[in-house]
């Protein structure tokens, strides 16, 4: 495991690493952001966020300005890229699927199964990794934007008892049920929709075993709201019984300003959650 | 003029600007936000935001994390492109010459002398424009990084009661001495090392006319410090007799991570200059 960059970053240090991961099968990058608390030797909770369609670990460090507010709470925030890269690994000359496309899958069907192993990546080896190197406490929340929202609510639903906190900034809810989701899924997974479901936060609510303090935001200019459907997440989180905050902010887009304006409460929700 | 992108920001806008300029004779870009105290009419003092090599009008607008301390202290921020641009402007394969390093001057010399106008551009017209078009109050400060550091402080110096503050993150203060300045003006400027004394920040500091609130933060672990020079600065305003708040950081280095971890409090000091 290698650093590739470190950067003073309010009394803290954002950094990237990179490694060789075991589940895709290909180096993979993360942003890790220690926040004054850690470097001074402290174990601390961490926050992974999940970033959307066309990014890499970059986006997320360098525009949402989490770092303040994670230096305030003493969180870690852990920023994977979006899916595997490089030559050997399949991919496709459209944005929203392939290279940069994961959608926090474990892919089935080829050319993808090769390396499309983004969940065991996110949900089991990268926390792994982050416990054994750096001042990890072991309480974990989850977080992301977009295809990562969809990421942070299917992982965290897949995975009872493994974080204490979740958020979204315009998730896709209902991927099954979108033309993002359903061109995704479709390639990953294979034609039979049946299994589609296992990753599809709207079905996975109707089982869940716990319930996590859930925190929606979505901005009502959003290009994209015929992909993200948040009406479907509160008619299933009403059904299920789950509490669910989701705050609708009149003019916002999907943009990382819209990230940016809001990312403060975000992170004040999940230290509420993380410090209990 | 035509706005090409807006973005809801801290229940602000954050939006994007082209015209016509007719200081460089090019289409020319900014940034603009716009608190929310303009959005409901108020005038409002400006802050401008000179961006440094190889910069464009987006890297401040999307890494800075301004718009927060802008929104709470109602500031407009606007921040323009670092140089003209486009295929019939003079351009050099290197980063510290050409379109996207103006420097702010105006050049004399060919085949720059067509174009780079960027000093007539950032002190006279682009204020003009948003003072014209948008609730700006008529008070101004000024503030830059790196190349746009030098700029900030080179504008205010050679514009007295133009502006009421300004400040700088890791500045060129003395580009006659330093290799990229040396380069920049003498291509500029031409060969006569005297013509350049009238860019250069410590130099004109010699005869300043007027005593601007002046705020300098520095990394102690920037990799650019040869080309910088923060201890000319200090000398040539205790010279002078200048007040000079100059702040060196350990650990911090030349990138955008510096600047976030910094803006609040440069907004604040110019925000208390503006509001006097």
């Amino acid at each position: 495991m290698k650093r590739i960059e470190q950067h003073a970053s309010f009394g803290g240090r954002q950094e990237v690493w990179q490694h060789a991961s075991r589940s895709t099968g290909t180096p993979m990058k993360f942003g890790l952001y220690l926040p004054p608390a850690a470097l001074r030797g402290e174990q601390r909770p961490v926050l992974y966020w999940l970033s959307g369609l066309t990014c890499t670990e970059q986006n997320f460090i360098t525009k949402a300005g989490a770092q303040a507010f994670a230096a305030a709470h003493g969180l870690i925030l852990v920023a994977p890229d979006t899916s595997p890269r490089g030559e050997g690994v399949a991919d496709d000359a459209a944005y929203d699927l392939g290279q940069g496309a994961g959608f926090y899958v474990n892919a089935s069907e080829p050319p993808w199964a090769a390396h499309y192993r983004m969940q065991d990546y996110v949900a089991d080896e990268l926390p792994a990794l982050v416990e054994q190197h750096f001042p990890a406490s072991g309480a974990r929340g989850i977080c992301g934007h977009s295809m990562g929202g969809h990421g942070a609510l299917v992982t965290a639903l897949r995975h009872p008892g493994r974080y204490r906190s979740v958020s979204a900034f315009a998730p896709i809810v209902a991927p099954s049920q979108v033309p993002w989701g359903r061109k995704a899924l479709g390639a990953y997974l294979g034609a039979d929709a049946s299994h589609w479901r296992e990753w599809d936060a709207v079905h996975l609510l109707g089982r869940a075993r716990e319930r996590l303090p859930l925190l929606v935001d979505q901005g009502e200019d959003d290009e994209f709201l015929d992909q993200l459907r948040p009406e479907l997440l509160q008619q299933a989180c009403s059904a299920a019984g789950h509490a669910l905050e989701l705050r609708m902010h009149a003019g916002y887009d999907h943009s990382y300003y819209f990230i940016a304006s809001f990312i403060g409460e975000h992170i004040a929700h999940h230290a509420r959650a993380l410090a209990a």
